[in-house]
């Protein structure tokens, strides 16, 4: 079950770079271990903003809310969800 | 190059059904044709609305338009433009 | 697995009282009909709007979406969908 | 008498673990004796947000504003109230 | 219980004179009436607007939501419904 | 000379209550005198909200400003001012 | 006592050229002999837009509103009116 | 050549009393030296806000940007520029 | 004087071809020739969208408004207007 | 592949004014820079604003993000990006 998340990131501007620095690893390990287990299925930057559009492929809104919720950017982010389903016209067969 | 684009659709409620039925259907077969092009990479419905989410790779903001300008449902449509690009936790070699 | 809509209807003031009476009395018979299913488990009037909360239990994005356009009033009325799980301090095991 | 209400709370990035954990804790445990006395009726997590959606059933407006005042949690958290009332087409006899 | 009650008026600009002088008419009977009564407490006109706010007494969300339906002029009405209570501060024993 | 002023509290998390209860308390106290000089006609709480709907009796725009300006916590107030009059369907003399 | 009004028109552009021509002169006609009279003080056309930015100069609420009120275009216009006093660091006599 | 200039002043409330009253006897001094040259050619206060309407007088649109960046209070405001011009239907000579 | 000015032009969807395409044409050659004349600095299309961004340059606020509504699309189009003025970093001469 | 990019900066009341300094001369450095290589085509403020309106003309998305990412300001802009391209009725070489 497809839902397309947009994150957007504001770190505090006096934040140490050390800080952001740990934070941002940690946040792209995570993010790429649920990519490679298929629950993170894209992610693209937004040009020009420290922003991105994912669609993640659940088995519940319960296991959306977990999975974004455990991000070490949390804290950090404004969350937008919208649910998806497949389209009639499309041709695509991964994207229901 | 990515743009992410959202097509939320408005038909006047007194249009006809077989004008409605015969706008629909040019433009599944033109959605259908794009996304075997590969230029329409994405599509899917946003649960409970007449209104989709869609991924476009396109050689330029000018090829951009003109796959949107060609939409038979185009002067019904709200669009929402949002230039993407390669997340740098990406780890999805499509996805660029 | 359980979504908010509130949905807001929006007749055409010059619509026949013949034809509103036909549409509202299906979508009542509808909606009672999905109530006893057990699909749309609330349904609340907004004080003083033609509008309402409703709580819906669906196995997907997919089945949601296929429920609300189903729905005769459907053409007439703006939908807002948000997605629902369990909160960790409910103590009611209907809730989730 | 029921009204609908979102709550979304913002804790300061840079308040103490322990000052959190113990608002949360009393917070939770304030909402489940308001589920129990059956006053707060639905308490469900918006997915992918650190807010709620809840229903509330009071003897007045004064009731539920006192109750919103009480939680712990007030001065972090945003509110929206909307008041609700039976719809004509509710068959279920508790939603009134 | 008291509710502020905004309304602003739209009525379509080729609505017969006649029809919109009844309208207003047995809307105004209405207002009076219900004035009268004590359920709508106070009217007033916002300036430079065809619009007003308005205080309602009444037992419940229900009580409102039937008077404001019963108004004549609601299909062309907005509604924005505010539900209050007695203010700590407020020495008007009438306020509450 | 009616308005109605709508004002909604923000005080910082970490005033300490000291200040917030002196504050409060000569707030309190002026607007308690104000209602009764009759210059602060009504004062009523908003449900869920630290914020209240004021009706004020004012000679002119100028009074007014100068009375909102005198509140002890006028710089911790988000104001929203709204010019008022006589309704024509008003049947309550008070109300002009 | 001075307002700011902001006007906006929105002519149907099916209304008959002869029909907006009639308008617009009784409009003219009547602005002019209220500035005259020196009620409407100010008069501005925001560039780009079939708009005005005016300073009106009445003795109440009530006056402000039965002059917009008698505007030939004013089922047309939206009103945006602002309450205005001496800015206490103004030179100019006439702006009080 | 004419600008509307709304500006809205938000100091810090921890502000020390002595920076700002130096601030805005610096900002009182400049404005009225700039009304005294015909610049800034009205500035009332909006009732209820600390804010301003003004209207300025310039030679170009560098003009009003460097007397607007000269104000002592310029980085505590938000500023909104709207450029005037005459209206067909204004009598007032100094209008333009 | 530069300013930009964002257009969107939004036309009937019933009107016809015929009416449409006459009305683009003049359009259209007045937008070349003021073009030619130096005015209309520069023209885009934003992708996706029936709407421009543009730069004009023009001698005042007043010349600015009356070339704006001599476009033959004005009645169809809403503007956003912003006046410009040289930035300090740029190295481009002919930018002012 | 032309951008506009409208870049509005707020930096803290109380950075230092030497750090202020220090970004700013390096955030003008490097947009002379860009400019000369002609990636940042115009650059223009907006008056009374601490904000410009920018185009840029760069080879893709990605190329877009890494130089606005590469400002020494970005941390303290908020940025809106939209994607340009031809207008079918400029007659200008350049602007494409």
């Amino acid at each position: 079950m497809l839902f397309k998340v947009e994150m957007v990131v504001k770190l505090p501007v006096d934040m140490p770079v050390s800080q952001s620095d740990a934070l941002k690893k940690t946040e792209r390990e995570l993010a790429q271990q649920l990519q490679a287990s298929g629950k993170w299925r894209h992610l693209w930057r937004i040009a020009g903003q420290y922003a991105n559009v994912s669609i993640f492929d659940v088995e519940s809104n319960e296991e959306l809310h977990q999975l974004l919720m455990s991000l070490p950017l949390y804290p950090y982010m404004a969350m937008d969800v919208t649910a998806l389903c497949r389209h009639p016209s499309s041709i695509r067969d991964a994207d229901l």
